[in-house]
């Protein structure tokens, strides 16, 4: 950490600020330059510490030198994390495809798109049983009823269940039936559920929201991990902009950037990531190209009648074409779509 | 509600169109201009139609014409609400002060607190004793323990308490030591815990999420009202932008615009909002000048020990020159700081 | 045009807007609905009549139907542009890389450059002789000896010559030495300077502003266009958000939202979209994925001694890699990268 | 400036950039952390080193420890500047108004306006002649006709003239009419204008662009006070944002951080800020609140038959009401609005 002092801070307010991070035990190291005083603290620890050293007297900012998080960092671990859930293989060489309706509407509903999909390859099967609606006055899920459903499916076709958990009390229930816990965008920093699914044994998909940092989503996958849940996938699915023209705008770069500094694999949502169904396929593609670990991607039988989204899910054939993309892209990158 | 159908669209497609708004119970009006045709659709409701409709071939977009809000509106109820809490009063004339650290630390600190800001003239206490902390490994705050000591503060002082409630599980916990319970930016959209809050008899204070637009504020408003509370303040606290000189970008033309729309009342935290101590006090009185039914306003006796926030505490002192500077904007604008 | 009336609008008031809208030569047409009235404007123009509609009495909102653009738009040309200038194709089934120094620093680095990236695959060279700094203390470039050496370059390898002109007293001799010219992101809305390379017969390439919609780009398009030049490229570089772990948050939505609206080619810029050189390459695979017909990248022979944006640029090797992994994603898309 | 090694950074990487800050005429100061070391360069200028640095193997950051600008500083010059334009007197303790319509339309308009606002207490009268417009299809300005209107008025009110300059070859001649060149947003970055209004000897009104950093806005007024010219006004505007409710966000803090920095005066929009007449005067009153040298508003005697901006513009009567409300919050906050 680098307590940089304001031009003219008085020897009084650098001794002050000396002492304050001695009694933090770290060492203390001031550097005169020839218009400011920084003063280096040597042995930071990633806590609350740079709060309080910003509020001293004298000092101009505080600049931390470590990242915050840690279990999720490469620098602890090294090798790439690989998430598996039955059917479904995230991280390294593998690219898993997972894929389905926003909502859960009824069996036949979610019994054709999983068999729509896993004919064109997807290796997970998503659905929405507890929605998140902005408005009280949306459709809100079919709740158990569509937990039964979606185990219906896997039943069927043997692919993976990925669905959404909204609440703390609700993880014991919906961990009985989904193969991986989905964190939604909203809910990225309800630590509580976060601290709940990190206690289960399920792998969860975690959904970075529309304007957290890289290094926020980090943490919250921190907490998760912390918790003792290691297989954590990360989802990019689109930030808050001054855009308008897209639902949010998608921002690619997160995936090589989150490489560099985390073992936990990355999926990408191109459906929430643009929120028009005619961009979904190229954004699927860029992403892959990317370096993408996993896609995640809404298909509903017939969109125009869909409870939610519909204006961003695909219809079957519109998947398949999409698919025939991404596994091109794919082999150009070496990913392997199984 | 318009739906705007694409150039070229074919005269099946328009006839589609106006079948699918007649299936939702409404009238279809079709306009066929000199590029382009649109449809009115009569009897707009307000709910996941325009989804739906958008998703339907060779529409180019549907535009909503009604607020998705009801309860929040002004058109449902005219006069402005005033939310009141023991000391507390929000709304129309009456502008609330609410003051306090961003932890609970100790008792000491807290009624030391509460005095000196009594003393300057605030009218209810701020405080967190369950905190939401971007990191798993920051103070994670008092809990139950802290609840106690602002009851104890409350004794003491007469002032209301003012406390976050973080998850739906503590809500009954929180009330029972709580005047007015506080969501969080970061659960502005748990909408079971709006819905939880909404079940309890204590006026709640919604804090707006960093990206969260107005309409989507007074939408998780409508949760809350909707489960039959209707005593809810609307926070502005800050949005995420590409500015990085503050913590925040705070945005005061909120505070007319939601005047215009709703009867709630509106409250501005200028300490979130800025994230830097030296701008509270000239945003607090930007706050009042453009109309704010309340601050809340962060508090410490020393902010450089604080646990949390203290780069955007005010001492007293400065919390006494801020009271100055806002009563006199207040007096200019016509709202009673008792 | 769609004039939204406020719930409540008196008689007096709607038949007022349709009296002003008739004035502007439209037919109106009111459509009287459960909770409000709106009014269509029929015949709709692309001018300044909406700002003035919006002002009138008892109006909540007025929604265009029609977008602003016109030369630029698909409806007005169906078939993609290809532009050309001398090596350089882009647009259609071609992808052009442009690749070169930030700033042309003397003939020996602008030569090596110019050779390696042809060897790697390269269509054209860039490099900037007057350059656009943000500070008036940096290194402002060579000015006509820069352009001086972008020809001797193009001599020696025959790639054409992309350089940005920042100043409309320039465009004359910037036009007499380069192939393209550049306007760039700060100029983006230098309506005079768009005029001026409007007037020339160079082919231009149109950066977007860091803030700039799609529509403001396409309407900045629309200026050159209008004075007469039909060869325009669109740039997306990026824009500004929330985001810090990368200059600017590169959109490649973009690409596929301008193929359906205009017919203008769309080159792809990944080295000012991330700001970081390991970003680089899996950006511009990504940007190929997702349709783009051109890329305009930043090489240097040694980027570490390079007089201005060295964090972004490549060297050799990594633009060689960087090529062999586009040349891919190129094959999967169907694009012809010669 | 602080160079952040990767955790990892070989001795010899550590060595070379102990080297590379030398060949700078830098003193290298090396930390080793626990985990990481730091290089502190010391002697820092103000200059492109830290692109350069940036570049170097096992780099991971380069922190600059020095605001990039000088001559717009507080460390230079303690005492704030006060520009003085004829009627306008904006900075330290003045409060100037400048008011008028978008464009100048004809003459009886632009007389009617200023004496009103006269009236009403502006100190100076603004209004386009040269009119920068997102499309080139929409009214561009009566050119040098509005300037002579402009001086007309002048001449008939007593009042300053404020206009906007966009060309480099239109600064003769609109200084010839002006009093005060203002530089639009779109061409905050436009340095070749901002050089030549720099050899001018009229005050600027320097508008932020709307993704500009403050450090940006800063380093273009330095463009000015470089070339000569210390009578500059920064202009807070408004910037974009995720928002869509207003047509920019308004952010205020941006007037007590400028405050601490530099010694220039800072002007608030509020009319381009909001976008809509019924939130100006709120705005306008908060702006003074937060410490704004002045103010500059769009009044037009009758918004609807505006020729641009009418939904943004007060009539007569509203900007008496703002005027009103500005007078009392200037009082409580000891600003002079003559």
């Amino acid at each position: 950490m680098i307590v940089v002092m304001k031009k003219g801070a008085t020897p009084e307010q650098i001794q002050h600020m000396i002492r304050r991070i001695e009694e933090f035990g770290l060492k203390a190291h001031p550097i005169f330059g020839t218009e400011r005083t920084v003063i280096a603290a040597i042995g930071e620890k990633r806590d609350d510490m740079r709060q309080s050293l910003e509020s001293g007297p004298g000092v101009a900012e505080v600049v931390p030198i470590l990242a915050p998080y840690k279990v999720a960092s490469r620098e602890v671990k090294a090798e790439p994390t690989v998430v598996r859930a039955g059917s479904l293989s995230v991280g390294n060489c593998y690219l898993g495809v997972i894929a389905g309706p926003c909502s859960i509407e009824n069996e036949e509903q979610t019994i054709a798109t999983a068999r729509a999909i896993k004919a064109a390859g997807a290796t997970a099967l998503r659905g929405g049983a507890f929605k998140p609606r902005t408005s009280p006055y949306s459709f809100q899920g079919l709740k158990e009823r569509g937990l039964e459903i979606l185990a219906a499916a896997r039943e069927e076709t043997g692919l993976a269940v990925v669905t959404e958990v909204l609440s703390e009390t609700d993880v014991t229930l919906v961990a009985r039936y989904a193969d991986v816990l989905q964190i939604g965008a909203r809910n990225m920093q309800n630590y509580r559920l976060l601290e709940k699914v990190g206690e289960t044994d399920k792998p969860v998909l975690l959904k970075r929201g529309p304007s957290a940092t890289l290094e926020e989503l980090l943490l919250a996958a921190e907490y998760i991990l912390n918790a003792g849940n290691k297989q954590v996938m990360l989802c990019e699915r689109g930030i808050r902009t001054f855009e308008t023209h897209t639902r949010f705008t998608l921002p690619l770069a997160t995936v090589p950037w989150l490489h560099e500094r985390t073992h936990l694999p990355v999926v990408v949502d191109p459906s929430h990531g643009t929120g028009h169904t005619p961009l979904v396929a190229r954004m699927a593609a860029a992403a892959v190209a990317s370096g993408a670990d996993g896609l995640i991607v809404e298909v509903h039988p017939d969109p125009e009648h869909a409870l939610s989204d519909g204006y961003q899910s695909l219809n079957f054939t519109q998947f398949e074409e999409m698919m025939t993309l991404c596994r091109k892209v794919a082999d150009a990158v070496g990913k392997l779509l199984p």
